[in-house]
């Protein structure tokens, strides 16, 4: 078990509002582990996409509805010039340290919940002739009951590969794409596991949504020793298509995701391999190696 | 000048809240910028530090009161099961898509203002035997009254340089910079100018800093062809050396940085060569060939 002073010493700087700051061996060994997604992602021919860190709300409300518990909004005072005179003459802060907030405009930002939302968004009204591979990294925002040290954060930086296709081709990407996680953990030598997964609903025993995962699965991840999900395969069947007016061959596309939490795949690293960088595997190697289709 | 339409075409998403989505030659480019600003950072044997995306609002007061028209808050429902479920069981948005808000949790983190502020935080209380320089990238939030793509955005890159060091030594490392950013511009055929420049104070009129400011310039800023600033180069004195009990031989260090806007870079760029690719300078090179010290 690596303890938060080992971290410390290769680079962790823990913020207890649950977020990482990286220096060191461990930024080097993320910016690894993201050229290693991005080889995989290469592999489908995935464009590189970089989004906004927000999303509308008003697109959003499904998943607010959701997941109201995890989201994180993007909020601004009031610009009138009297409500900010108000808050600049004020105490500015309580006593508790929380800002003394005056009158606050309408909220209408949600902080990424999910990389590749910004994906369906952009590709909105697309009639697709072929099978469409984007991939996309974002910082995501979750609240969570409590954080722990890249295993368990508010901000954590999600890499994802995603697929615009026919049910049949998502299908075969995700297979595809499950067993390029499993050739690249098995070439770094990290034992990970598959299993069916529901999504973090706010009060599942009540959701829809959340009994309909159980009945059939839609998500699989990956996880490295009882720890969180190192990675994750998500069909969306034609949610997304559906709602943004993407089709392929005519009908609503399917899409589905490969997403990995790059923060966890640090901390099972180095679970796995030890605090010595000199002991760590060559992740973009090991990417080069994995054989897909 | 170089209009939306043209932007596109080679990779921007504008997104009217004031964000930019970036694929393709502009994503290159955008890339390219940072790996220079990077070279440049490798000169002064900067390391790389990467930070959290909130800062903590306890330790802003000055600047929330100072730039309360900037600033984003990050903000969440509170957590209360019962508060909860009564957002997730009434109407979610409001007619006008704004988020119909139940009760929210304190806000106590601010999505960064400046990339530079973590540097200085994360730093506290070491006491410094030479001059320390540190290079970090973070997406800043700036609220504005309007938004310009790539020019004036709601949220940017910034990549910044810090010097922590005497007062001599950061005066010499500004001077450097900022010829550094000279020869960096000479080389792309990309005419910029310098100079003095304040902060955007709210009132600035009453604002004691900026009264300062206009008497003894601490900021200065290059700018391409009456643009807003590509590059800024900014003296602290010993305000955060001071703050965060940082010294240097013993006294409080003096601390300055140079930041660069990443996306005005681009736009920079495009408009002074146009927007095929091909004509585009190599950033990375012409970093290469720049001469410090």
């Amino acid at each position: 078990m690596t303890g938060l002073a080992d971290l410390a010493r290769i680079g962790l700087r823990w913020d207890p509002s649950g977020q990482a700051g990286l220096h060191g061996p461990l930024l080097a060994l993320a910016g690894d582990c993201d050229r290693a997604f991005q080889h995989l992602a290469s592999r489908w021919g995935a464009s590189e996409e970089a989004y906004a860190m927000t999303l509308p709300a008003s697109s959003l409300g499904g998943h607010l509805r959701s997941f109201p518990h995890q989201v994180t909004f993007a909020m601004a005072l009031d610009p009138a010039e009297a409500n900010l005179a108000g808050f600049a003459d004020g105490t500015v802060l309580d006593r508790s340290g929380a800002v003394a907030l005056t009158r606050t405009a309408p909220v209408t930002a949600v902080l990424t919940p999910a990389a590749c939302y910004h994906v369906y968004a952009a590709h909105h009204g697309e009639q697709l002739t072929a099978a469409t591979y984007v991939t996309t990294r974002n910082t995501c925002f979750r609240r969570e009951s409590a954080y722990e040290p890249l295993r368990r954060q508010w901000t954590f930086t999600m890499r994802e590969i995603v697929c615009l296709a026919t049910a049949d081709e998502t299908a075969s990407f995700l297979a595809q794409a499950r067993a390029a996680v499993d050739q690249l953990a098995g070439l770094i030598d990290l034992p990970i596991d598959w299993a069916p997964a529901t999504d973090p609903f706010f009060r599942p025993d009540r959701h829809p949504g959340h009994l309909l995962q159980r009945i059939q699965p839609v998500k699989h991840e990956a996880a490295y020793g009882g720890s969180p999900a190192l990675a994750s395969a998500n069909l969306h069947h034609d949610h997304f298509g559906s709602a943004y007016a993407i089709t392929r061959d005519g009908a609503p596309a399917t899409t589905a995701c490969l997403a990995f939490g790059v923060e966890r795949w640090l901390h099972a690293l180095v679970d796995r391999h030890g605090p010595d960088p000199d002991g760590w595997p060559d992740l973009v190697a090991a990417a080069r190696q994995v054989v897909t289709r």
